[in-house]
């Protein structure tokens, strides 16, 4: 490992901390405490708050402060003024656990974070509105920053349209499972509106709430949808190249499963028949031998370095984008979290 | 009906008719086109419109106009300025819609507003995420009427902590149905959470909106608050009071799924053995003599009347808060939409 890449990880751990100690001060188990756990079990069960952390480190660049020095919840605006910048943080955290509550129920997947998915651990009813109170929690808590109104409005505006974005992506997602056809290009769309967008957000909002100037957030917001869709592409990729034992699932599931992913849309439009890849009914009787096999395939069609180049590119043009913010070392650290992205093995 | 009364059902209608032209123009049916279609899918089924309608008469009330005489969506403020009211109560109203869809889930509900649920006619997946995306679009709407920042701030911070509190009075409600014992301020406590906090911010956000003072805000969110419970309660009563044609459904059919209304729970307080008030498995095979008899024990244990004065008090508190707003045809307009709720036959 890298100076910076060990830089880059005690960061992420760093700020994760802070983040973990923030979530139940924004969103405390009170009546109906049910409910309320509900809504934190997915939270309390682990995460690597790579939103948050992005969040946090796009404040601190802005602000040219040195890392971790400054109070999160007293955090100094470009003029002066100081704003609960944390609040904020855990809010795109807090939307990113209600996405995956109810995508859980969505694909009705049993798992999430090593613990049962919270429509398994408590109910169906229990887990809608679980993701709900913590959706409206989100909108409080991002209003809770004391940012002056015009920040905080273009702040919860960012929040509420990417929302609407990520179920567009869901909805999307959804119907390209039963699609004959579907590009890449239609696929990169998805995994903008689904995946990338909430990573937008998460960088252009701290630029708002810190009073950027308009060339600022919209050079942060891009670089938040670059490595947004770059760790999504990662994602697919590490799901094919990556041994079942470290990706903690059987390696290839996504093959077994017919999910469309980048490197099988790149495969099908250069003749491959993805569909016949992998003879295998599940992913409990798959061998690793076919899965290395389907593997070789793509990797003979281009696909595997055709979603490796698409992720570079991505990473590149969202470094390239950190030009506007003061150069420092969060700036740096903005970068390397883009090439760990990449670079992460699971 | 007095003159009052075709006044108040003529100003519903007027209004009701302003709004549904509105909500296409608010939540247009873009791509994904599924996604849209079922999340205007009730919205386009039908309702009073109740919430939305009491929210454009106080902005007339406040504004001191003549009724129906200004744009709704370049509407004077109480300060020279003008505003979208009309983005802001449709936005109200999506999020009722948003809430009829995932409580019909939770519900296992087959049908609303005389037409299936939209888990039933599209799917789960398509029901959660056609909520979810209301829930968001609601924000968005809202923060687009145009009004000052601090006041758009107030307004989405009500609609935020709104629900946040229909989450809690929901959870309360399922949790009702398992519990031994509720007592009726518990349950007055559920209604304003789930009901009476949507027409408080009904009331309320217009007032911010146009830049009432705190007092009025105040007293206007009262006034929603008191008829929301009353709403509420009125329900109670209408299912047993109410012949079944009339109704559009099995009257008395609460008491036949044991769900626990003001009347039952004072009615258990009072010693009734309310669980074998009615002898009948289902909604389809109860007699009418059965509910008749039912309702007369209810009668006898003054349940009945316990409730129909609880409604008339709440009604009468409500009314009493609107003497802040100006003496005007609107205000009076509020007055009777009070009195129509609990006046209502169905």
């Amino acid at each position: 490992m890298t100076e910076l890449q060990q830089q880059v990880e005690d960061a992420i751990v760093a700020r994760r901390e802070r983040v973990n100690d923030a979530i139940p001060e924004e969103l405390p188990v009170t009546r109906p405490e049910k409910l309320y756990e509900a809504a934190r079990y997915l939270l309390d069960a682990g995460g690597k708050r790579l939103r948050p952390t992005m969040f946090l480190l796009v404040a601190e660049a802005l602000a040219d402060v040195e890392p971790l020095s400054e109070d999160y919840r007293s955090f100094p605006t470009l003029d002066g003024d100081d704003v609960d910048v944390m609040a904020a943080a855990v809010a795109v955290e807090t939307i990113q656990s209600f996405t995956l509550i109810h995508d859980d129920i969505m694909d009705d997947d049993d798992l999430r974070r090593g613990v049962p998915s919270v429509h398994r651990e408590y109910d169906l009813s229990t887990a809608i509105l679980a993701g709900d109170t913590l959706y409206s929690k989100a909108f409080e808590n991002i209003l809770e920053t004391g940012a002056e109104a015009e920040r905080s409005v273009a702040a919860v505006s960012e929040l509420a349209s990417s929302c609407t974005k990520i179920c567009e992506g869901q909805s999307f997602d959804i119907a390209f499972e039963q699609a004959d056809e579907v590009t890449t290009e239609e696929y990169l769309e998805m995994v903008e509106l689904k995946t990338a967008v909430l990573y937008g957000a998460s960088a252009a909002i701290p630029a708002m709430l810190l009073g950027a100037d308009d060339e600022t957030v919209e050079a942060v917001h891009g670089y938040g949808l670059d490595v947004g869709r770059a760790f999504q592409i990662q994602d697919d990729l590490l799901d094919l190249t990556t041994p079942s034992e470290k990706l903690g699932k059987q390696r290839g599931s996504d093959l077994v499963e017919n999910k469309q992913t980048i490197i099988t849309l790149h495969a099908r439009q250069q003749g491959v028949d993805v569909d016949s890849l992998v003879d295998a009914d599940s992913v409990e009787t798959v061998s690793e031998e076919a899965v290395e096999a389907a593997v070789g395939e793509l990797e003979d069609a281009g696909s595997i370095e055709f979603a490796r180049e698409t992720a570079h590119d991505l990473i590149d043009s969202g470094k390239g984008r950190l030009k506007v913010l003061p150069d420092n070392e969060s700036r740096r650290l903005l970068e390397g979290i883009a090439d760990y992205l990449v670079e992460r093995e699971y």
